[in-house]
């Protein structure tokens, strides 16, 4: 496997486009599109949340019942979530405006939103930007690009990542681009995440192979506990790469999905990165625990505390906070046999044992926390079960972004 | 039943007492003392977390088996907590030093600790304090203030509230402090809140009051869904009001019940409203719910996320936040059929129906958002249910507080 350049326009047959539409705000581009030169195979996992934004039922629909798919169009700016029939509607003539303009049926355009709930759609806005988008759709890094910058809200940075690997003699590639900085909590899934691939795929396999990549990436990152209303990933495969059609478990599936393993945590993990107001970015690893689900609590209720987040944006050993944090996750375990660890690139020190402080310096753990990537081991010594979960600290930039996101 | 002054103190026989031991911090009263001059019948919570302090150890052993008690012993700066067999060893020590200075029995004494996690005890420090404590304890107004202070950490203001009411011809006084400020999330109870009363009842009776009236108070609060290794609440009831034992259900209990419920609301009001950074006391009001614990999750859900605590400190109408917690509280729900209402002493308007906005001011809005006591009200129409939750506002001023905690 190897990095390549291109994001969503690495893969064979796909093009991309970013468009300045104004749909909330101005002199930037907040319209993209993902398009393929040929009908796709389609895999998705969705929100979790009761109210689900208007995209997500319209894509949701088509990923199900859809013979193919073909082009996703993205806004940013207003989320088309608590929209009522209005916003149902608003998706209907996106979509309509984007099969004429492409030429393909309706029902193989799917849609994504990001931004403020509540507010209604400007569809002649959206409309326009549609018909830009597919005037200037291309294959170029540019158009990834472009693409990638569209769909920020309160991103401070694009999230683009491609790989390719061989499959069956052929070159298989595989690229994504994502967004989201709050309202990250994923559950099925992250704000917006998009991947294509050139690869040959069944749907069975596809969908197989995205929920559990899905399950142990995207649903194990949290910035501040809020499982948004427009959690969204989508899969297209086209088929390009001239593979033969991985319709079996076997050594083709398992190279395709540790791809797609590395593709979606490398993606997961930019996204915490840029968390709002975050600087750094926190890994959360738990080993020993009795069994998946429980390390899979415990990593996540330490990545969810807001204390344990607030001490490693003070850079502060305050290793209880974590230690508390483990202990309200809901998983069993004993605190006397608990080990803690802090790693960074500066060293790695042992925290806790025994149930108590372990004897560390103060200033070392001060100079690892003060690092950008962090990294908190915590070895529960209750069998032989992991996970892994990333998040960000907690600062006054994400108190101050979201006290005043509408304005 | 009326308000009457005297916090800890106002109920017959009991007296306190705050003293400068130094535990941590310099220059302040960090130790308290309530005793009550006769045996008490005892009932109390503790945490849910795994990880639970010595205190809540020694305790809880106590409100189970012990015949009866007679002081409860707390300390500010250092909460006992991840401290291993020295930790319990120091429970031990200060037990004895104020069964000695006291003359009651070790297994009499009740303890408490807040502050930081993990850090030893300085156990001379804590026996010359509990020595001073039992040397100035006196049953007046002063006194309960003293301990009242003696117990804060972060908290900007002491928190009492006692009052009194009849009971078979008899004034039964009910009087309470309580602590906490961060870390509130409490499960099964908060942070520190010591309850001393003078009425006579079965130890079966207060317990089941104290549970039933915790459930819907104390465990209801959320300032930063970090549920503590300390949480305890105790009820001390002496039955010096001379009342006829209330040991059956009926009239009397219920009376007492009551009264138990609007001192602990009143607590845990107050303790939300002064949470870390807070600028304002959120109350979450779900009615019309399909059942109690649909109720329960749907307020607390709203109450903890910190995005519309966000947007409550910066006065904003962002009420889609609002929904999209609703939605990821676990409970089923119809996102068409909800209404939204904010309301404050300013006034109250509805800002969700029918699946969209409803047409409000957002000068109203915002008019409301920046009074220091807001109300959400969200009506379900799913069922009779109701639950109200309470919390604060997430402010620049809570990551200050919590990024430098320790030093």
């Amino acid at each position: 496997m190897k990095m390549v350049e291109g994001g969503v326009c690495a893969a064979k047959g796909f093009q991309a486009a970013g468009a300045e539409a104004g749909v909330k705000y101005k002199d930037r581009k907040d319209m993209a599109l993902v398009y393929s030169e040929v009908p796709c195979v389609c895999a998705g996992t969705f929100t979790t949340n009761v109210v689900k934004a208007a995209p997500v039922l319209w894509d949701r629909e088509l990923v199900e019942n859809a013979p193919f798919v073909q082009a996703i169009v993205v806004n940013s700016g207003i989320a088309n979530a608590c929209t009522g029939k209005e916003g149902l509607d608003c998706c209907k003539a996106e979509a309509k405006e984007a099969a004429d303009r492409l030429q393909i049926p309706e029902n193989s355009v799917l849609l994504g939103s990001t931004g403020v709930i509540g507010m209604q759609m400007p569809v002649d806005r959206l409309k326009t930007g549609i018909a830009e988008l597919a005037g200037k759709k291309e294959r170029s890094v540019k158009a990834a690009d472009d693409a990638a910058r569209a769909i920020m809200t309160t991103d401070t940075v694009d999230k683009q990542i491609a790989v390719s690997f061989e499959v069956g003699g052929k070159t298989v590639t595989m690229g994504g681009m994502c967004k989201g900085s709050g309202m990250i909590h994923p559950n099925m899934c992250t704000m917006l995440s998009f991947v294509t691939c050139d690869a040959a795929i069944s749907k069975e396999l596809l969908t197989k192979a995205v929920k559990e990549s899905v399950a142990d990436t995207f649903n194990m990152i949290s910035v501040d506990g809020d499982t948004s209303t427009n959690d969204t990933f989508l899969f297209l495969a086209n088929g390009m790469a001239g593979n033969p059609e991985i319709a079996e478990e076997g050594e083709a599936y398992e190279t395709f999905k540790e791809a797609l393993l590395f593709l979606n945590t490398t993606l997961a993990k930019k996204l915490v990165g840029d968390g709002e107001g975050a600087t750094a970015l926190v890994e959360v690893q738990v080993v020993g625990a009795e069994s998946k689900e429980a390390a899979k609590q415990l990593a996540k209720s330490v990545i969810c505390s807001s204390l344990t987040k607030a001490a490693i944006f003070g850079h502060d050993a305050n290793w209880g906070r974590i230690l508390c944090a483990l202990g309200y996750s809901g998983a069993a375990f004993d605190p006397e046999k608990v080990e803690l660890f802090f790693q960074s690139k500066s060293g790695r020190i042992q925290i806790y044992k025994n149930g108590s402080a372990a004897d560390y310096s103060e200033e070392e753990a001060t100079k690892i926390l003060s690092d950008e990537e962090v990294t908190i081991l915590a070895d529960m010594h209750m069998g032989d079960a992991t996970a892994t979960a990333w998040g960000c600290d907690l600062s006054y930039e994400y108190v101050k972004i979201n006290a005043d996101y509408r304005s």
